[in-house]
């Protein structure tokens, strides 16, 4: 057996058993060892953008990691913005990206770089193996790391000769020095005591939810809560995974525009985060403040670093004496609009037709600003956001959320100016047949920085900014990029084509892409 | 004034006058200050891997840097790849990148990551202004140290806040905590005179050329040692840019391949390197050597680090008596061929249609290995090569290259698997109007793995593996591509279809995409 051969071997003794992949020639020995072990699927993607995204959105559905395979330092920096991402959502991956043989790194050879300082920026773990004897001790480190309460990216630098060298010996030591732990921040915490004295306050205390809190589980134990004591909550602004519709208890989240999440919290005397951090504006500006809860507001929280959200909540729920009755209120589903398309009525068309079990990947930007409330009365699914403001995350993370829950159909919901840096995973999409319906915003601009531009007051005074956000010169054709790559696409002007064409996508296996003209800007 | 306009005003009294930008919000002062200093010209690039490309294109051809416009940390590492063949170049690049508001930081909002850390694995200097009174004397430092003699890249990190504060005082001290310097390694060089008494031992003695020894200065002066005491000469196998054709000494580059490289050092006793570095294989094999040269043989430098190889070049010379009587070999222009398409026969089609002053910039990978051979007779031109390994290259290279000299064709040859990493770059050429003609060598795989495949004896035994390296299911549709992103396209399949579009893109203006079919895998 050779150090990519235990490699693949170890990875799938913990149940590692997709890789998405974009190699070169110092990963070939691992891409050989792959008809080795069979129970290694690798998924084929045209840039490393895609295959980290799809590692992301394959982590956070099945709860568990998929391995990524990338070409050296370069090739793992295409893969950082979605990496990114995915140390956001605390998704578990095992990164595992190529380097020169141990020898040959003294030569400097042109792909040459420092991968590990790079790895550190997304990674909680990074780890060097210095011959193929440590390969599987160092897998079986990553992979607890990963996977630890606290979940995260754990990365695996594999020199070329580590690769293809033999393993004649259980001789695993010696790797200290070649392994780096993110020692993380130390959050304080509150007992479960002081927590419920808190939440017997009822409507002057909210809860601030984030990670598995907002999950099926968190959710019903939430409810309770609420229909106990009457407190708030609220969700993150970003949210790794949330499952919401049907009989779950309907969760806002805290507005990404600061004045909205600030009149959001208003209110609140006692802010308790669950999986959640204290709420800051996700950018500053000029004369605001950064953190957004309000004045003499005081900011608690329940869970630590390194401890699970959804096993304090259980903890807490376990201590207290909560009510079984949960009076329900009940949404209705939204009437479908007619005419021509807004980014409302795509909404309130999307809100009609969901149907359950629908994995919803949203990076609609401004162009889903009434997503949540068009689809608070829909049939029970689960929401991944954008968990790190890195957009082109969506149609990477709709691939891996696709093989993840093969059963499941996936809507992706995606601006037209993310999608343009990271559409190579609608091949990936089409090679693999994934149910995903992807519908594409196209306003023919990056509109979030129009608003922005706004806000500096220059908008309508700055010819040359304002080109610098204008995406319709020369106009994309997004049909034409999605059939290229090998995803049929369908363009629609207006209410009724979207329904049909979303309801044949609902009923037909494999992926498609709606291509969704908007009037221009913002709508 | 504010700190986004004393940065533009500072980077446009250096001469800087084009950014290539990829904006957010965190820099919205900086494109609402285009207008205010109209000089600087922007580029919007939809992915930033384009950007960094195209500044490494244009500073190659311009001898002077671009600047960049990127977003926070997840968007400098979507540049990080063509960076990476920017430091390998040498190109003088300012890198600008914004941040969140220094106070912000704290708060570690969604896109917080650690930008510095990550810029110094390609950077030659990163700095970070704490004010706005800073901007301009870190830019100051920032173009010395890109444009010093060994060039290379310098990163401005500029939190919102300097770029909306106003530049009141002229303090702009206590800036040292926040500047990082790349030390560089030091290389070990000999003086002139023993470079002559070397020189002088005629065909034992190799020069080994890189940097601007490659340019046509540096060649004039190479082919008159060379003709007066018979050494040889290589190139470098991967320069940043080498003139070519014409009057001027062919200079054949060292091979990618380490056998063939080793076949071309053979014999040499003594290899003195002039901007070059010791020759050792691209990646390592097992049971191969690094290092290419012949095992006794003695390698000397002549240029140090922080030396201009163009001046060490000329003071030997003028410290030498040469022949000034040189007989220049004839190379005839090849035969156009007949038939259906073989990388072979686009290459000799290339090499007889090259006209004089065209910017080739060579990404054509496994198709291209017969262009030097095919090209060798062309009219002068300059040759652009992928200097870091790492693919995805050449079309955002070619959109810089073309904005450095507008009167000039530039000939993008592009492999299929690589130009998907970064084919984005077609749309600033439309939006641009760029005189760029891109021919796409379409294999359908990414066929140099498969070399490396069934170097590992793996290639015909391993279906699973040799799917990682088929391009083909689904087909990409390459003209469908380029028209989306608003670049005509033709799809050849002949040598007269081939010759026909290439005739006529070198004599209309604006971008044109070639993509010629060629036999799947190696031709």
């Amino acid at each position: 057996m050779n150090g990519a051969e235990s490699l693949l071997s170890s990875l799938v003794s913990h149940g590692v058993e997709v890789c998405f992949t974009n190699p070169g020639t110092s990963e070939m020995h691992f891409v050989a060892a792959l008809d080795r072990v069979p129970q290694m699927r690798g998924v084929l993607c045209l840039f490393e953008g895609v295959a980290s995204g799809a590692a992301d959105g394959y982590g956070r559905v099945a709860g568990k990691p998929a391995s990524t395979l990338l070409h050296l330092g370069p090739g793992m920096g295409n893969g950082l913005a979605n990496f990114h991402n995915a140390r956001r959502a605390k998704t578990p991956i095992i990164n595992v990206v190529g380097d020169h043989a141990t020898y040959h790194l003294q030569y400097d050879a042109p792909l040459t770089s420092d991968i590990a300082a790079v790895a550190r920026s997304f990674s909680k773990l990074v780890a060097t193996p210095q011959n193929a004897n440590q390969v599987s001790a160092l897998v079986n480190i990553a992979y607890r790391e990963a996977t630890s309460p606290e979940k995260g990216i754990s990365t695996l630098i594999i020199p070329a000769d580590v690769s293809w060298n033999e393993t004649p010996s259980e001789d695993a030591s010696g790797f200290d020095g070649n392994l780096w732990v993110d020692e993380g921040v130390q959050v304080e915490t509150i007992d479960l005591g002081f927590a419920r004295e808190l939440i017997a306050k009822g409507g002057e205390t909210l809860l601030l939810l984030g990670g598995d809190a907002l999950r099926e589980e968190g959710l019903k134990l939430i409810e309770r809560i609420v229909a106990t004591f009457g407190v708030r909550v609220l969700a993150e602004t970003f949210p790794a995974i949330l499952d919401r519709g049907g009989e779950l208890l309907p969760v806002d989240r805290l507005a990404y525009l600061g004045e909205m999440a600030s009149a959001q919290l208003g209110g609140a005397k006692n802010i308790i985060t669950i999986g959640a951090k204290e709420p800051a504006s996700f950018f500053a500006y000029p004369n605001s403040r950064s953190l957004l809860a309000p004045e003499g507001a005081n900011i608690f929280h329940l869970v630590g670093s390194g401890e699970d959200p959804a096993a304090k909540l259980t903890a807490l729920c376990d201590s207290m004496t909560l009510s079984t009755s949960i009076e329900r209120q009940s949404f209705g589903l939204p009437e479908i609009p007619a005419g021509e398309l807004t980014a409302t009525k795509v909404a309130q068309t999307i809100g009609a037709l969901l149907r359950e079990g629908t994995i919803v990947v949203d990076e609609a930007n401004t162009s889903g600003f009434s997503l949540p409330s068009s689809t608070k009365g829909a049939p029970r699914h689960s929401w991944l956001t954008l968990t790190g403001g890195a957009i082109g995350q969506g149609m990477p993370l709709a691939t891996g959320a696709a093989i993840a829950d093969p059963d499941a159909r996936v809507l992706c919901l995606e601006a037209d100016g993310s999608s343009l840096y990271t559409f190579q995973a609608l091949w990936s999409q089409a090679r693999e047949n994934l149910n995903v319906t992807t519908v594409l915003f196209n306003n023919q601009s990056y509109a979030i920085l129009e608003l922005e531009l706004a806000k500096v007051g220059a908008l309508e005074s700055s010819p040359s900014a304002r080109r610098m956000l204008e995406l319709n010169s020369p106009l994309i054709d997004f049909c034409d990029l999605s059939r290229a790559m090998g995803v049929e696409a369908v363009k629609v002007r207006t209410v009724s084509e979207l329904s049909k064409a979303l309801i044949h996508s609902f009923d037909t296996p494999g992926p498609l892409l709606i291509e969704a003209v908007l009037p221009a800007g913002m709508s």
